[in-house]
């Protein structure tokens, strides 16, 4: 963190985004690529994306007779769930109930794409640094026909502490966590945030409900709201970090669903995991780069300097501030 | 791939670098961060990082009680290698017996480092979008007092492979890319460079020697001279790709090293790494967020069409072209 930055910075971020706009096919009553208008909705929008990376009939490929060439189909959906009808807000400006339609709608689509597909996999890019195309509020799901290679390793190392220890393995760790205090950045009733001990972006962070919870529909209504109303400290204190609209990808992890949906998964833990990649400033990112990508990462900051910066940060939005 | 892009664009290279600045760090006969002047180097140029992430007497931490929050010092060195005494070259635009001295250079450092350290990572972070902060041609070297993570899974595959099979991984998988074509880039005498099969990043290349060659000091002084000549036609067609200045980020992997180099490391086969960002234009890249950081990689085009656009380039540099 000494070293002096000569690198890239990031372009400031645009101006305003208008808060409608009949041309942005995210907006209530657009026309999107497909020719589709939609609805006027007021609160959250589930639709199929129009440019989806995983389709339900993709053709299987031609079997090969070596070991080393070995493919298999990846089927799936992929949809876009708008949060809010405007454009200009996100999730942090957005009220609890507002937040908490949005957990609902993860939930209902995390049971409806379940009961087809092992693997639903909830996340949001947020801000161009994170690849994201639209301003508007929104998240994507796709789901898959497989368990992704990120999924599977998680049910690796979890199913084993559990065959070890005899409880999930993210239970303990949370326990630990709120005992320790270190890593800490928020806690409510039945939520806790912490930067997790492994972390390898600056201020990445990981959300775990208290109680073991396999998979998002299973949260009680009073732990959707509190959901709704940690995610909003959270993300508050994300933007005040730098004093801007703080970029990401999050995404939601549970226990496997599909047609095995109804074995034993007791091993899971659902969570949330939030990959920031600003380090030093608004404009200033960590690249991932050569020896991260060829040998392992590496922090220019530590986990418990990354919490405490976020601890000390206040739950009010900068921009809503009486100055 | 169809799908229209309306997010961020990458700012256009700078202009012009000037050929020599007093002020770079890394030019022939400036002053570093540290006071020391740099001699009046003609060729390649190696030295010690002054901003080492990786120290050779970092202390150890507190050891944990408790099985989830076990950590390990992280002991090592880092060193920078300037390619060239000139800022304005970078090695596609420099003569194969130049680029053959730096190939020299990473043999030597490999074997220097390598006797104290098991694992010696060369890598070079080309452009800004590879958080490279020094328009100076160079690369970095972080040898560690132990495997990373990367090294440690391509151990464990080579080791399974070479147990089952009875010869190393990457020498059959070579063998059947020379055969089957659809993912080779370059082949000459010593080395063929190839879209592998499990490419995430869209124009992705793996370098391998066709001989069985466990680190870099072993290879034979023709051996040297052709890797010259083939990055050469590779990073030219990197730069013809897009008409600039491709950025990448890649290094070198080979068996293990330190105390335990004599023991039996056959399994392994040397090879190097190229991970460029760009996927459309010499200003979009492709954005490895969301679904990739927390599912799965997930390819806009196959290897098969990279390696088929790559092989289509010409191997003159597109800035030495006659009009
Ligand atoms: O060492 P540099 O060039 O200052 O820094 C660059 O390479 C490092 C090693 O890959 C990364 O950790 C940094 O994020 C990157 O900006
Ligand atoms: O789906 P989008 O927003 O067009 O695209 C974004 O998210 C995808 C899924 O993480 C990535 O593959 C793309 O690289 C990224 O630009």
């Amino acid at each position: 963190m000494k070293r002096p930055w000569q690198g890239q910075v990031e372009p400031p971020l645009l101006k305003t985004v208008p808060r409608h706009d009949p041309h942005n096919p995210l907006c209530p009553g657009a026309t999107r690529a497909n020719g589709e208008v939609n609805p006027d909705y007021d609160g959250t929008f589930l639709f199929d994306n129009d440019f989806p990376a995983l389709q339900p009939d993709a053709p299987s490929p031609v079997p090969s007779d070596h070991p080393l060439f070995q493919a298999e189909a990846a089927r799936g959906v992929c949809k876009v769930m708008c949060f809010h009808p405007w454009s200009d807000v996100t999730l942090p400006l957005m009220s609890v109930s507002e937040i908490r339609a949005v957990v609902d709608a993860w939930a209902s689509v995390t049971e409806e794409l379940g009961a087809q597909y092992p693997w639903v996999q909830i996340f949001e890019n947020k801000g161009t640094m994170m690849g994201c195309s639209n301003p508007h509020p929104h998240c994507q799901v796709w789901a898959s026909s497989f368990l992704p290679d990120i999924a599977q390793r998680e049910e690796r190392s979890q199913r084993a502490y559990q065959t070890q220890n005899g409880e999930p393995l993210l239970m303990e760790y949370g326990r630990q966590e709120l005992l320790r205090k270190e890593r800490l950045v928020l806690a409510s009733e039945h939520w806790i945030v912490l930067v997790p001990f492994w972390a390898v972006w600056p201020f990445q962070t990981l959300l775990l409900p208290r109680r073991h919870v396999r998979r998002l529909p299973e949260l009680t209504p009073a732990e959707r709201h509190d959901l709704a109303s940690i995610m909003k400290k959270l993300l508050t204190k994300y933007d005040n970090l730098f004093e801007t609209s703080f970029p990401y990808s999050m995404g939601w992890h549970g226990a496997p669903m599909g047609s095995e949906a109804g074995t034993n998964w007791d091993h899971w833990q659902l969570h949330a995991h939030y990959y920031p990649p600003l380090l030093r400033s608004a404009t200033i990112r960590k690249f991932m780069v050569g020896y991260e990508m060829l040998a392992q990462a590496q922090r220019d900051l530590t986990p418990e300097q990354a919490a405490e910066r976020l601890r000390a940060l206040p739950e009010v939005h900068y921009s809503l501030e009486q100055k």
